[in-house]
């Protein structure tokens, strides 16, 4: 694709997520910003990777979030199809190869960490790494505790914030979470260029965990 | 007062505290940890100054957030003089000095930025600069976006995220925050040690700043 084409399927795909997320609940740390920044994070990860479909990627960033489910929604499991089926019904109205569309549902479904699907093509193991990347590094760090603030959870335990003795409960307390499952996702990356940026994000990660204990210690 | 003393009064006033809150909103910002943290930097604050009275500023450290009132409610502007009264009515019954509670109810009252009565106390200016570095750091960072989520705020601004071309705006925002109020605290710490610990707070909240800026650029 040229940029041009590129640019101009973005500010399709863009068009429609919108119009799709306004029909439904919003929250603040899913945004256009997201997409943007997660296709920007494929692209820089594509440029190492061999036999990548940008068409099929760029579909996939731009939709793996097109149905928005809370968080604490029972539904939250099928998010990820639910976009799947979403981007594919957009995708034949909008002349994408019939061939491919499979590729991009493949990917949108085995994004989620909690679909427990495996991703089998390099675009959604692209897609998984980019999107892991978000949950890392200061981007991580302010979206853990917003999405915290947003569901009535607590900032930490004040009084056990390490968690030495107690269970781990992220639920409760956002700095849990980067034990419960931040800190291991860097070892789950698919590709070297994601394992690289997300290795360089979890040590700053870590390094914050250090600072926040320190000050309320 | 003894360590033993200290403990004793901590312990009767935290009891109020829990009682109180529990019989208002909640939110996940404020807790007794943060009054224990505002209590421990007021006392390593107050090592450097002189003529604290320290059963008033162990009572205003615990008290100072005593009424609860959200930060989008009409009523915010009211919460200090709310708290320094609800303190007042507790503290007189519990065999407080009694020339001395208006010390506390002042302390309590002039604590809030919002409430706009100058600190003219020690133990005013203790509190303040105490309170206040609970904004700044990775504390502060953390409290920041934790409130954007719980008042359904986003991250910042993906077009435009330093401000550049666009008023500040820290409801819609909370990176804005920073820029509106945050940054600008440590110039108005009463106090020495405050002011340096202000100081190297901020520094390491600008740096976060330039990491996020340089995550989602």
């Amino acid at each position: 694709m040229t940029p041009e084409e590129i640019s101009a399927h973005q500010a399709r795909y863009e068009g429609e997520v919108a119009r799709q997320w306004a029909q439904g609940p919003s929250d603040g740390a899913h945004d256009l910003g997201h997409l943007r920044r997660v296709w920007r994070a494929a692209n820089l990860i594509a440029m190492d990777e061999e036999n990548v479909d940008n068409r099929v990627l760029l579909a996939a960033c731009f939709f793996h979030d097109l149905v928005n489910v809370p968080k604490d929604s029972v539904l939250r499991r099928s998010a990820s199809r639910l976009s799947a089926e979403a981007a594919c019904t957009f995708l034949r109205e909008d002349g994408f190869d019939p061939t491919k569309v499979h590729l991009v549902a493949h990917a949108i479904e085995a994004h989620s960490f909690s679909a427990g699907i495996a991703a089998e093509t390099i675009e959604a193991k692209i897609l998984q790494d980019a999107d892991r990347l978000e949950a890392l590094g200061a981007i991580g760090i302010a979206r853990m505790f917003h999405v915290a603030g947003s569901m009535g959870g607590g900032l930490f335990d004040p009084a056990d914030p390490m968690a030495q003795h107690r269970p781990l409960d992220d639920r409760q307390f956002a700095l849990d979470h980067i034990q419960t499952k931040l800190q291991h996702l860097a070892a789950k990356m698919h590709t070297a260029t994601g394992r690289a940026m997300a290795n360089e994000r979890t040590d700053w990660m870590l390094s914050f965990r250090t600072r926040l204990l320190a000050e309320i210690k």
